[in-house]
């Protein structure tokens, strides 16, 4: 087999199996759905970076499956997803170029058991934006902020609210955003307390964080 | 005044007041430290980056206040500061040389109201010994991980917990270590799910981050 | 000499000669200001990045002239400064640390003939303190935003005002910050309209170019 | 709706509302369009980055309109374009290749509102080539200098000129000029006063903060 | 000729003769195996960087040769291979998505003449994976370790083993890996011992490299 | 204590337990060296990057044991050292001022069991230097090869002899050095086979790899 | 026109007038071409990185003239080329790889008056190479060397003649090669003295620079 | 001997021994310079980097020969030096920061048998400056460019002379000069042709190749 698929750590650590479809096939991302879900049908997946040729063909391997699917985060989700929501997560997402990266986010910390709240196009240039969504960010057990360009977004929101914020650089810009490096630099540097960082473009590990955040409450 | 001191937002965050002592006088720092006891008798101060003499100058001018100091990682914290623990932080720390950044981290996290367990010098060189602090792992709410040179600690970490883990690089190493950023990007492409990073040497960003995580358990 | 000291380009700008004291002995700084003066008697001249010792040599090097002088910026001035402002210059500054790179653009301002506002402590992790400055933005015809660690403000600052942001990154900070890189990336790449950006920690050139900006209202 | 269409920005600054058409589909960019027009019929609108197809599109979706548009430049403008120009940018070019962020900016500052100038082919390189175009720098209130590679002509313009110079670094040139940073550095740090920058190929970025510059004369 | 063969190096070093098939035609790949194989028809020929159109048109430049291939490692071997090996080299890679550059080195440490075990998917979020490869560590004379993303792996193998340890970055990962850097810095800074490094995805200068270690045993 | 002395790994490896004195009090790595030689008196040790102070605390510290210092390479090591090598490592250095660092690499690899013959003042601008020293190249089993600025020695000794070879590179040099990094991409990208790369003047990973290959000769 | 062709600039330094083709359409080319014959028919013309496209347009567009053209370094010159050579350029090239921006070289040094001798494969991994090509070193007036990945060649020519040595990297490598980062810093950093560099791939400037050198002769 | 001193190259070059002072003892300086005049007293040498301290000990080393200093450039030579100058070499300086530089490179080339004319402060910011030194580049065979910060002046020099043009970098600058990084790029993307560059600060190199060009005249 191409890949030693890992069905324990999915038990340790109480979260579903993960396939990151990038770079493989559509056979064998079909190939690996099948073996999981044969191997553990009671145990959720998510597939993520899958284009719409990679769900199709998930979607075929299992007809009969619980499915979710999201063409804007490219994820698709099977099995016994999580019904009732621990937890309160907000995704916040500076501007339209970036919504993959926040659909991604959403997505995954809906497939591991968050509540979801997703709030768009708040960046920093107006920011009667991010101010009018003060009452969803006090809602939340944990904040994902997703932003490219300056990436300066997290700052404002750090010092808006008290909870964890999982910061997420996107690769969106141009010239010196050096495909998202000038806002990872911004997110570390934050002068805001209470801001941790994810690599760029990460919006699963974010959702992923941010839902385990979340889920302590 | 040289700086518009925020004791507003002490109050918004449920937080102490922070001073960050690096680039500042002692004068300056115990300015700083007078005022905020004045204006607040009730509210916590945390003052990191500081120096002997700055200790010195924090301690000469709170002569009866609660004051809890820390040498190794430079902290000094005045006033009422939290009696019963909300939750539990584990602060891992890779190597000798990292020590400061972790003792930081752990001061702030208890200043921030957690329970903290310090584990040190279990570096992946010799994995026995981080296997051998699972207990302590599996007790915490959150995980702060400090390493310097190749950072690779938080990785091994990420597959034996399902806590969030925060990552703090050190500036520790030579050469090709670039002063801590080898290790911020070996973090921020961990191939175990469920990291966050910080700044390179950020123990007090990461000590308040899991603090904020584990007083929602 | 040791320098083909520039006297017609003063006159072709209608500018103050300027002297950058920098990597130069208080004895050159002096003999350059003598020789700028007798050959110029009616030409204003600016001295930055000058430490107490060379700013004390050009006071004793013109006992009878119009003197100023500021110690946060490191900057002096001499001969007949201009008397009426032309147009105005708002200097806003994110933290404590980037006073002395904020205090440069303000003087610098003020000596090529602009009337200046300084507003400082307004760093965007407390966003109430930029939106309560807004008058002060209103009023300026040119605004100057100096930050360091993230340098976030100047997109805050750009979705507030239409007047030209003349944005100064710092070297405030530590770690990822790279010496001012991160806060200079987020500044070229700000999601807001309507700002420029100059070399790290140049607040001399930013408070000229604000200067000449606002002169042309 | 996929973005929050700020209609008010566009009347706090006093400036055209502009659509970003790169990353966008031509239906996006045609319904924003659209909508635009119908919310705010009196208020110009400014598309960048719009390839052939997009300008065919937002050409299809106002029949009516006073349309305006930049092939070289990839822009194009609709509605109630400013009549009478406030003051005058120049904006340089140093070579060929530059042209497409040269005609970015040349619009960008019309649609805002100046008459402009352009000046092209007069790198530094030949030198008499900019010297010859003094007399269009003496007339502006603005220069706005395109280069790649070196990006050495700003520094040139710099002591040619005491109006505000805003410098546009291209990612024309291969090898060592990594996209553009090379000439980015060389713009930061230049040995004439009165030149601030903005991103790479940002040529709107440019135009816009020329006309802000040139409209308080 | 294209190139000046060097038909001396493979008797100096005792060798195969190596043809770097990237950026040659498959035309140019084919004459320079043909006039290897006839000017010297007794030493094996090893092309790496072959394409399945590379790798046929070497098959059918020899068609009755001992030819070896694998389209994983895309490499081709021709000649009198080695029978029996000389000493014994593990190969370990962390993910599925490094398995080309392993598959490469692997067959690279068998044309040199080596015995080779390959261990794969063992990366460190699964730390009982790479544990249960002791034995095969135990048994090699030198071991390749390949990974991508955050690079960790060869750090924990280095507290594992006492024989040398070749770490090859590869390219696996985005964003902040920034092409392998972030896995090439990790592996240059491990807190391991016994560990050097070659350049990113180079499986075949690793293969050879473990080959020439084992070689001595 | 203030770290977990790790005396299994030694036994573990077979090789001597290693202390790095950089950023370690003399007491602490006067206190480290005695709690080792107390807990395994029959267990070698070597201090590396012990300065003239360190090296004197030791030999304090261990009155009567076995005692070997080298001031240029900063090391000094203890206890019953290697009698009769295990295979011959040849060390080459480019230049005067590389000196130090492969001082560090003989005595390290010497340490841990190996014969070593040094050969200085080699650099590739008069290659006769570097071809007249061949006879040392062909006795030996493994080649550490230590250059500075452009690193450029690895490739040619390549060349020149079939073993494997460990890289180097020094922070020797200045400007376009950038502490050494040029000299490291030089030997990760070298053009010659058979080369390995440590850190950056990591002389003690080069000479304790060194050994490892010869040892098993 | 789309360019302002410097008819001057040829005159001036006694060299061809030099088109760079690309990012110019084919009839860009073809009508720069055809004005600089109409406007100087006496002066020759280079036209550099023409694809074949390219170069059949300037075919086609002087059907009489002299036309000298070379399909691997991508020229094609017009006119009345220069028949005596004025000095002699050794063009050195480390690998088959390196062939186009050597030939470009060469091209070049013939077009601005110089006779070549081009040396080809003799990178310094087999040393014996570069040593059998001195005879060629010594008759030549200035050396041209053309070297990728390590870009180690430069400084053993360097120590091989006492002509001036012009280096240039070449984009030829991968991994941490960087796109000829890695051999530019090389170059730059040669412990050899009498090398100067030109930008990555730039044959053509090391051409002319190489011709400018030797016609001193 | 703590150096292979390599009196042959000297010969074989035509040139002067070169003993570069920086990282080494005045007494290590002093033994050298011994030495080489003991074992060639007709041999002249050049001894860079050296401080007033070195330059003393050389002066004491040699009491009777003929001695030549320069304190700006930290440059002594000794013995039977050039009489009568081969060619002519321009230095050209744009600041006087760049002096010490340019004083290195103005020695080197005398010492190497040029006659010198050094320009200094000709910065591009005041282009007259640099026109008006036209004689003096055209009487020249050799052009030595020295600037820091953006490094523009080499662009401009390489439009005015049709002969070699040296550029040199400087670590001049602050912030996003990056210690000369920022000139350097500058100047292996000039768009002027006939530029070659060495390494940031590298005087030496740049007067040993200016005089090496020169001498052909
Ligand atoms: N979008 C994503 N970005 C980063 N890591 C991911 C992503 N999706 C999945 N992963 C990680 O990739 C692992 C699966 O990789 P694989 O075994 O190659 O399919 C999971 O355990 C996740 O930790
Ligand atoms: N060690 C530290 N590293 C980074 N940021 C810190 C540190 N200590 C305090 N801070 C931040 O600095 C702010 C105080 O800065 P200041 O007003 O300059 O004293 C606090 O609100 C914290 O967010
Ligand atoms: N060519 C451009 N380069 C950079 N920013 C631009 C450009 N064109 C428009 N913008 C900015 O992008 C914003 C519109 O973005 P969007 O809402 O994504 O269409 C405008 O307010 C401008 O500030
Ligand atoms: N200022 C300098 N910068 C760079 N290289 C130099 C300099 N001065 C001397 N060198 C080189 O250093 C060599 C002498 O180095 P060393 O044997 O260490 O004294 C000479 O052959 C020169 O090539
Ligand atoms: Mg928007
Ligand atoms: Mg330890
Ligand atoms: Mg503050
Ligand atoms: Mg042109
Ligand atoms: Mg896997
Ligand atoms: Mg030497
Ligand atoms: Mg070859
Ligand atoms: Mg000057």
């Amino acid at each position: 087999g191409f890949a030693r698929i890992d069905t324990h750590r999915a038990l340790r650590t109480g979260d579903p199996e993960v396939v990151y479809a990038a770079g493989k096939t559509t056979e064998q991302v079909a190939a690996i759905v099948k073996h999981l879900t044969s191997a553990n049908p009671n145990r959720p997946i998510l597939v993520t970076r899958a284009d719409e040729a990679a769900r199709a063909a998930v979607r075929a391997a299992c007809p009969d499956g619980h499915l979710l699917e999201d063409a804007t985060g490219r994820c698709v989700a099977l099995g016994p997803l999580p019904e009732i929501p621990r937890g309160r997560v907000a995704v916040v997402c500076a501007g339209t170029s970036d919504l993959p990266v926040a659909a991604e986010a959403t997505f995954t910390a809906r497939v591991f058991g968050a509540a979801v709240e997703q709030i768009t196009d708040v960046g920093v240039a107006g920011i009667h934006r991010i101010l009018a969504a003060r009452p969803a960010l006090d809602r939340a057990d944990a904040v994902v902020v997703v932003a490219g360009m300056d990436g300066a977004l997290p700052s404002v929101v750090g010092g808006l609210t008290g909870v964890p914020i999982v910061a997420v650089p996107t690769s969106v810009g141009y010239g010196a955003a050096f495909g998202g490096l000038a806002a990872l630099l911004t997110m570390l540097n934050s002068c805001a307390p209470g801001i941790a960082v994810v690599n760029i473009d990460n919006g699963f590990g974010a959702g992923l964080y941010g839902a385990r955040i979340a889920r302590q409450s």
